[in-house]
């Protein structure tokens, strides 16, 4: 995301914990900063991207924060996942300094970030919004307006919510075909043709048959999600239980040691509760 | 189906319980038949649509069933969605009256029957599937062969499964959406444009914002497709955690009366669990 704003032009000053990623945006034409407070000083728009929400909420309002160092008047957004409610209470923080803060979630994973293809969606003050779009169209090809501040991290739990549920769908029918002896390739061929076809089973499908578990989006970080999106529904009194259900089975994910792993390894869960290894099907065999 | 069988030059003799549809395929060239033994005398191909295990074996096995009208070497063909062990144990009796038998259940619904455009996925003998194929490709733009018998109805039901949970996806999605005051059409927007994605959200997510039940699929024909689901992994010693979860729910539906409804009703369930009624949302309104 930083090379696409460098190579658009703009000028950036950059900071992050590891030294590496930061060395190699220098040598691209990057300025370092010494700490968040560093990169905020004289910069129009800070952007932040980190973990969870106490990492935001440090980076943004700690110490050697974005705080001590933004002007009155400049933008800060978070284009981290993280909770709506932390959103809120860190815009009405940085409100108090007249710094305008946005929270941007994208979806899109790791290409679209290198490609520009990300869906970014935003919650926050709108004249912001508008002021900040230019920059945000670098980062993603669809930067859609969602509301006050925080509603840009309800619609990424609402995406994450059907991603989560449409992913253990994918699962749990390639277990059942597997199980019954069909040919996986031809199973994925049909659904995928039909109503029960999902961006999760076209692009993920394969890689469970294929043994693929190599992170596009690492496990404990949907976990992560689902669990922000489980707080938020008990602040709103909602029961969610396929969502709970999903953020079980992701718990178990991460207990297994295979939270850096990509959410595809949601399969092995179930292969474990079935005592069946997906990968011993034969292509083409009889049912048992 | 019938008319486009009709209309592709086959000759068809038609028989079914009420008479209102016979009539009107007997106004469009077919004859009417007395019983399924009539339908299935002197036919090449018989072809069975039915609601459940029951009626297919009823119909296929008993006092004036196809069994006792079908001659050895011609085809029966199933296209009801049902047990793959009803079929298999079906396919053994009439293969001791030489007559062949294959499951080819459908996805696609109603437009796809009318338009032609279901896929087929087809259980039984190779070269009976190799024999039926061009009239199934009369009703189907995709026929895909599976296995021996049974794995036609396999692959219905693996594709069910995928179809259950990720409509389960769009309405806890959308209820979530709902209750934290989000715009709905820009959230399915959003959603449908990412790893979210699916058909059950593409199509029924704006259903259940305009309250739109009206059956594509019916919930009570879902409901019978999970409990055969499951029944079949009973079979297998096959735990699907998401599975049984959307069976419970469809039952829920189904005991509310809502069972001839479209299946996208299952977001009703979710929100008399949350009390909260998702045609109130208002359109861009502030978070609750």
């Amino acid at each position: 995301m930083a090379k696409r704003l460098l190579d658009a032009g703009h000028m950036l000053k950059v900071y992050n914990r590891s030294r590496a990623p930061v060395e190699e945006l220098v040598k691209q034409g990057a300025r370092a900063a010494s700490s968040p407070k560093d990169a905020a000083e004289g910069s129009e728009y800070t952007i932040l991207m980190l973990p969870d929400s106490g990492d935001v909420w440090n980076v943004a309002l700690g110490e050697e924060g974005v705080v001590k160092g933004a002007a009155p008047g400049s933008i800060v957004i978070d284009m981290s996942t993280i909770s709506p409610l932390t959103e809120r209470r860190i815009a009405e923080e940085l409100a108090k300094r007249g710094v305008k803060y946005l929270d941007a979630p994208v979806t899109g994973g790791t290409i679209g970030a290198e490609k520009g293809t990300l869906v970014i969606m935003v919650g926050g003050d709108y004249e912001a919004f508008n002021a900040a779009y230019d920059v945000l169209r670098v980062l993603g090809q669809k930067v859609v307006y969602m509301g006050a501040s925080g509603s840009g991290q309800l619609t990424k739990l609402s995406n994450q919510i059907s991603v989560a549920l449409s992913l253990l769908g994918s699962c749990e029918a390639l277990l059942f075909a597997s199980k019954a002896g069909l040919d996986l390739g031809k199973v994925i061929e049909v659904i995928a043709s039909g109503a029960g076809s999902s961006w999760q089973l076209a692009n993920l499908g394969p890689k469970i048959v294929e043994r693929d578990f190599r992170p596009g989006f690492k496990a404990e970080h949907l976990s992560k999600d689902l669990r922000i999106t489980l707080e938020v529904a008990q602040e709103l009194s909602l029961p969610l239980p396929g969502t709970a259900l999903l953020h079980q089975l992701f718990k178990a994910v991460v207990a297994r040691g295979d939270g850096v792993l990509g959410t595809q390894v949601l399969s092995k869960i179930l292969e474990d509760l079935a005592r069946h290894d997906l990968s011993k099907t034969l292509s083409g065999a009889e049912k048992s």
